[in-house]
């Protein structure tokens, strides 16, 4: 599909935008507390505020935008999301974890802070994300949010996110195969894209039935989100990403570059993008976001 | 209130009772993958299974069963909130928050397994609270479900369980007052027991503006508890409590004990237990059981 007139700043703009409602959201979130619980506050500010590319937020804005949803609603469900998402990649950070000292360009959070007041950080955007989903005024509808609480817990916890993360962390001992590593990845990073597609349309009022093929279009760039991360891991540029690389060779981990070669992973990364956008085809112009958003999930370099 | 004929077991027989159908329903709730994430569930259930005394499971089977809930939506629904109660202890037992080698008389987490296990287990028990208060099997009235999400995340993040414990972090470089100290308890335990109590009602359908005596009884029994923790600390037997003691007084950390003295605190908390059965005023015979709860939480020996 050839981006024409006016889509073709679709994305740029779409991508400065969920930045700043985001931060504004997280903002109006975490105010600030005068007792002694301050510096807690400002270290969960310090992860959500200002702090990636919020591809998560956008792929539920686009997806509810496409239903009518409003955007208040879409970017405060966005905001439970990305929670998840930076709590994660707090507790990933910790010494005992990933121990990594760089993040979003930045120090990270154990690094800035502690480890304690890390971990302690995580937990509380954690407990945020289900206080955002569970505000009367997100969404009137009961039944709504208690989809929404599903959707979200059932992709972060044991059967999601964290039981990827898991399987991430015994990966070195394990000999993991391409069908291993899609399961880990389809857990890992997959689960939480996915719900990010579902809540939006779950917001849009879309039974269970209507959104077989968003979650395909998930499913299929979730993993060619994986393997675009794992070729930035080995061909990507430390400054642009404003994180370590070049990890997962250090550990000798199976990653789909090191299993199907470099130029395979790119040819397979490129399928998995035009599959995803052909389970879109149901849609018209109202779907070209979430169009140029799988396109961009390969090409960006960081 | 005298305790006479039938209901002198009633305690005993409750608290064998919770502990039972707990560990029954945290083993359904956590079948063992037969993948590589099967470490992980294993340490979630080494920490959820066999774990405590179950006061929160306790006080919420408690008060549901006098508004007439089924014991199964109870017990699971206790579940959630002792999933939370059971991650914080995890992460606090952590050599960067507490550093604790024992709990519940076994190695803490972390010992038995390895650090980013226990972080990653506290983590997913974190998530599966909301997994189990989002089941519609649960409770099939949405809003209920609702209100129980709210009540949890509000009593375990910034607001409640994570900002006390953050509060009593920086607590050796603060000069905290018995006001401070109060506020800080409120939050690090009150909350969560509070939610407890509240959520018991909640399953009872019993409106926000027919919980505040039930408010009250469970603020009183909180700062109840917390006074004979500080007593037990330097007091109690560490055999019997199965976790290292005497930490208060190392770390140089004011308590309600250091504030108040042993003689006056242990005046203060049974003041405070007669405090919370007078809120159970309007109950007959049906609130014998968080009467009995109340007494046996300044009387325990662990």
């Amino acid at each position: 599909m050839q981006l024409v007139g006016g889509t073709a700043d679709l994305l740029p703009d779409a991508l400065a935008r969920i930045r700043q409602d985001v931060d504004t959201a997280f903002d109006q979130l975490l105010p600030v507390p005068e007792d002694t619980r301050a510096r807690l506050v400002e270290a969960m500010r310090y992860a959500a505020i200002d702090g990636g590319k919020r591809v998560r937020p956008l792929l539920l804005t686009a997806t509810a935008a496409m239903y009518g949803v409003s955007r208040q609603t879409a970017v405060r469900t966005g905001c439970a999301v990305e929670a998840i998402h930076v709590y994660s990649l707090i507790h990933d950070d910790l010494p005992c974890m990933d121990d990594d000292a760089l993040r979003h360009g930045k120090p990270t959070l154990h690094k800035a802070f502690d480890e304690a007041t890390a971990v302690l950080a995580g937990d509380s955007l954690h407990a945020l994300a289900f206080e955002i989903l569970s505000m009367p005024d997100l969404v009137s509808d009961p039944f709504v949010r208690g989809e929404l609480v599903a959707t979200l817990a059932g992709a972060s916890g044991m059967g999601g996110m964290a039981g990827g993360q898991m399987m991430d962390m015994v990966a070195d001992e394990q000999d993991y195969d391409l069908h291993a590593i899609t399961r880990l990845q389809q857990l890992k990073t997959g689960a939480l894209l996915g719900a990010a597609v579902e809540m939006g349309a779950i917001l849009g009022r879309v039974p269970p039935e209507g959104r077989g093929h968003l979650r395909n279009y998930a499913r299929d760039i979730g993993l060619a989100f994986q393997i675009a991360d794992d070729l930035l891991d080995r061909e990507g540029d430390e400054a642009l990403a404003g994180k370590a690389l070049r990890k997962d060779d250090e550990q000798g981990k199976q990653t789909f570059v090191t299993l199907m070669g470099a130029d395979k992973a790119r040819d397979q990364a490129a399928a998995l993008v035009e599959q995803a956008i052909g389970h879109l085809a149901p849609h018209g112009s109202e779907a070209d976001l979430l169009r140029a958003l799988a396109r961009f999930i390969v090409e960006r370099d960081r």
